[in-house]
């Protein structure tokens, strides 16, 4: 991809501010994957619809690690780890360390409970901005959120969570972790909803000229890793 | 959705065995939904990139219960309940009952371990194809497959296990039951490649109408849970 800029590191932020999509890289060096990215908080059942069409992979809701806490979540590695006691396969097939390095960020799958199906756009939506909503309560009174977490989603359901790592981008370099960072820089609550772009004609990942293309034809920012890493090392440095 | 003969059930069968998809529309008091279905075994990178494209929903492989029982397979309503032990709030928002009625048949997430992101269209094609592969083996050998389950496949994952009830059809009528039953009509390995449609112009599920549009101009052939449940009944009847 091309060389970037500070100032496409503005662009972006603005777009998450106003509700668009960013396609966010990571390095070359790990999944070498092109995400599309948007605020939870401001996604509508067109956003899901754009990004199970145009980018084509698992539709999730990355949470930061405090969100995630306070709403009571932990990985699906320590779930299932938990249930491995009674039910053993469960324990073998745990992965730790993904091919690419790191451990898969997935936690639980949900529906917000006014959903239906929990599958349908509408319904996708309403359960990725409740989760946007509910996160930003947790956030603001800095309390357990757990029985409202419970009292307004079910699961098994049909949006994945991703957590964040402990340690964030100290940590992990995802687009969980690049996501959220992203969220946070720009002000907003950090809820980020994630899709993988996928390439139907070499049925791999979408490379990073199409990628290009598909944003330069809708007019989405694209952001690269280490664009987003910098910044993450310019704010420790300067605290 | 127009009147359905048994010729449409035999015209179904060939689809699937010939490693075409088949349009399945359950009962108009549940889901009211329509999903693709193929044979598990008979899936290619080509498959996902239409069920992705074309229908939009989540990409899950049904198993049969027998299935599920050899490779220690159990669902995330009991994963959740489990770990619910360690992690309190996973047990209240256990979902035991979908607002459609019924429990949801989702069981873990997995991906083959010769897959990279697990996300890609070939990926995904190789997580379901080997997933059929192996069920095939447990069904044959009649013995415990829950080592080389756990040897050939990880979780979390990309691609969705569902779980068939108990009872099959004489308990539950998701498109996980009708699929499996179909398989087991064809002679093919009781593992099903499904995924829900959808429309992106009402942001709802895809309409009877439309589907049979979309299945004419693609020369796919449409059942209905009725068909599929009058010759369940049948069966049992003779037995």
């Amino acid at each position: 991809m091309a060389q970037l800029t500070l100032r496409d590191l503005d662009v972006a932020l603005q777009a998450l501010r106003e509700g668009r999509f960013v396609l966010l890289h990571d390095s070359t060096a790990r999944e070498n994957e092109v995400d599309m990215v948007a605020a939870a908080e401001l996604v509508t059942p067109e956003h899901v619809r754009i990004m199970r069409s145009d980018a084509g992979g698992l539709l999730c809701v990355a949470l930061s690690r405090t969100i995630g806490e306070r709403l009571g979540l932990v990985s699906m590695i320590e779930i299932l780890r938990s249930a491995a006691k009674e039910y053993p396969v469960l324990g073998y097939m745990n992965e730790a360390e993904a091919p690419y390095g790191g451990r898969p960020a997935f936690s639980i799958t949900v529906n917000h409970r006014r959903t239906f199906t929990g599958v349908t756009d509408l319904d996708r939506a309403l359960t990725i901005a409740e989760l946007a909503k509910l996160s930003k309560t947790a956030l603001a009174d800095g309390v357990d959120c757990q029985e409202e977490f419970a009292k307004q989603f079910s699961a098994p359901g049909h949006v994945h969570i991703l957590l964040e790592a402990q340690r964030s981008l100290a940590e992990r370099r995802g687009h969980t972790e690049l996501s959220l960072y992203l969220c946070k820089l720009a002000g907003l609550t950090p809820a980020a909803a994630v899709c993988e772009m996928l390439d139907g004609k070499t049925h791999r990942a979408l490379n990073g000229y199409d990628a290009q293309a598909y944003a330069h034809s809708q007019s989405i920012p694209v952001i690269e890793e280490k664009q987003v890493v910098a910044s993450f090392l310019a704010h420790q440095q300067s605290n």
